[in-house]
């Protein structure tokens, strides 16, 4: 049960209080994809340029990553820069260079169209309607999205997410998105809007899941310190769907309701992993056995 | 099993954004043993001015709490007045009136001593202490403090909190306290100060146990709008040490330790109720039955 991810593929240059990286893997549908592989096999879409490093496309198949959606153009790979603050909830972008990512046209290869999981990583949400187009009949699709597409693509976004059965944002794109300030309210307004799961991340502050009948919320894993938060929501949205198209979810069938519930805890430990280590670097060394470690912490210091 | 409970009782004016009371009954002492009294026989320790209302020493009495320790002193009761901002995280203080607060020096009535259970809430260090030193050999001894004297009562705080069992601090003052960022971190070093046991409330983002060995993380209760957290800390505080003392918590013995985690969502269960009306409104109507329904409300929104 293969999920499919479409989303940015990155060099990133960051700089937080703990050092600074002026170029190392990211983007999004990396992060996701990574995260996912843990679960479930995963086939991405994305576009990279000439400099893309050998070593960087190896990680992801090393991965078990189907990468033949993977498009190599002329131009350079999609470049971002920021900092994060002493508050690590909080950064700024420095530099933006979308290279070749600003003429991305996602084309899926045949294999991928009829896979049951689809997974829409931050990217305008035009390039979103044509990825979930070209998918025969997915059975559960997701996808995020990022203050930039609310403030100056607002319908198109609407329209976009009225075909979503999943919307994964954080708390202040949720506030964008509504108008609401309590979260309740935020989420209660969102699935109106169409998608009938919405979580809503929090970073340090832990993750909420809201459908019509019921809720639910986490708390963040406890880390002692973030070294660098980037890719933490990618990381939590791909834990997430993973796990869910790892057990083969089906939101229309027997599914137990519970395991929502779960992917939400599994997003928030691949979340925590993320932020020990710079970029992607602690997926490098990571094994199942330490997410169903931490997942099972989750359950200690939660239960009462 | 009586739990004795010393603290400001006050006249509050509160400006929130919902609303503003120019008067209300308020302090510690108050909020903590009216959330307290749902749980355990409550005995308090304070005082008041002559313009203290029959009528809000009628309410503490119609809990069923034990006002023997209650002085009235010539003079006004401690006055208190400040606003909240948008994020009902902060406060800003317009005014404070101690009165007859400025020369309290608590005195227990014989039948308080020999109680097991004693909470000390936000006063001056040296006070707590000599409240503590009135009781015989109390079982479990709690308190809380506040920015206040961590800053200008610093040793005498270090000296009263190395007997106490178990400190009730939000997370700015157990940043304060330990200069650590982290909340694990500070909470550690706190534990090295002397309770076996930290409570660090995070207002809307929920509360957090430590001990040695472990710890229990607990999201707030979700509500749709806060009115007035005035008192939601002591609430918090009221809720988690009258559970404990209406089980006979014993530290030293055979007691279940995810009581202790039960006791954190019962204080948060209190502090979400008290946050619903202006002032101890709420408590003029809340019934055991809404309390342990909300409990298990938590359950199910906190389980996975």
């Amino acid at each position: 049960m293969s999920l499919v991810v479409v989303g940015s593929i990155a060099y990133d240059g960051v700089e937080t209080p703990h050092g600074r990286v002026d170029r190392m893997l990211g983007g999004a549908c990396t992060y996701i994809s990574l995260a996912a592989s843990y679960f479930t096999p995963v086939k991405i879409v994305g576009v990279v340029g000439r400099d893309f490093a050998p070593e960087d496309h190896a990680l992801l198949a090393d991965r078990g990553i189907d990468t033949a959606g993977l498009e190599t153009a002329e131009g350079l790979t999609f470049f971002w820069r920021g900092e994060y603050f002493e508050n690590m909830n909080q950064r700024r972008t420095l530099q933006t260079d979308l290279n070749v990512f600003a003429d991305f046209d996602p084309k899926l290869p045949e294999h991928y169209r009829d896979q049951p999981y689809l997974l829409l990583g931050n990217i305008q949400p035009k390039l979103q309607q044509r990825v979930r187009a070209q998918m025969t009949a997915p059975r559960l699709v997701g996808g995020d999205t990022m203050n930039l597409w609310i403030d100056i693509a607002h319908e198109d976004l609407l329209a976009t997410i009225r075909h979503w059965d999943v919307l994964v944002i954080n708390d202040e794109e949720a506030h964008m998105l509504s108008g609401e300030t309590s979260v309740y309210k935020a989420a209660r307004k969102i699935i109106e809007l169409g998608p009938h799961t919405v979580i809503i991340k929090r970073g340090g502050d832990g993750a909420m899941l809201f459908r019509r009948d019921r809720y639910f919320v986490a708390p963040a894993f406890p880390l002692e310190s973030v070294h660098d938060p980037t890719g933490a929501g990618d990381s939590f949205a791909g834990g997430f769907f993973g796990y869910l198209a790892g057990i083969g979810y089906d939101p229309a069938g027997e599914s137990d309701p519970a395991e929502l519930n779960r992917a939400v805890v599994y997003g928030s430990v691949m979340g925590s992993f993320c932020c020990e280590r710079f970029g992607v670097d602690r997926f490098r060394t990571l094994t199942r056995k330490e997410i169903d470690e931490r997942f099972q912490a989750f359950q200690r210091f939660t239960r009462f």
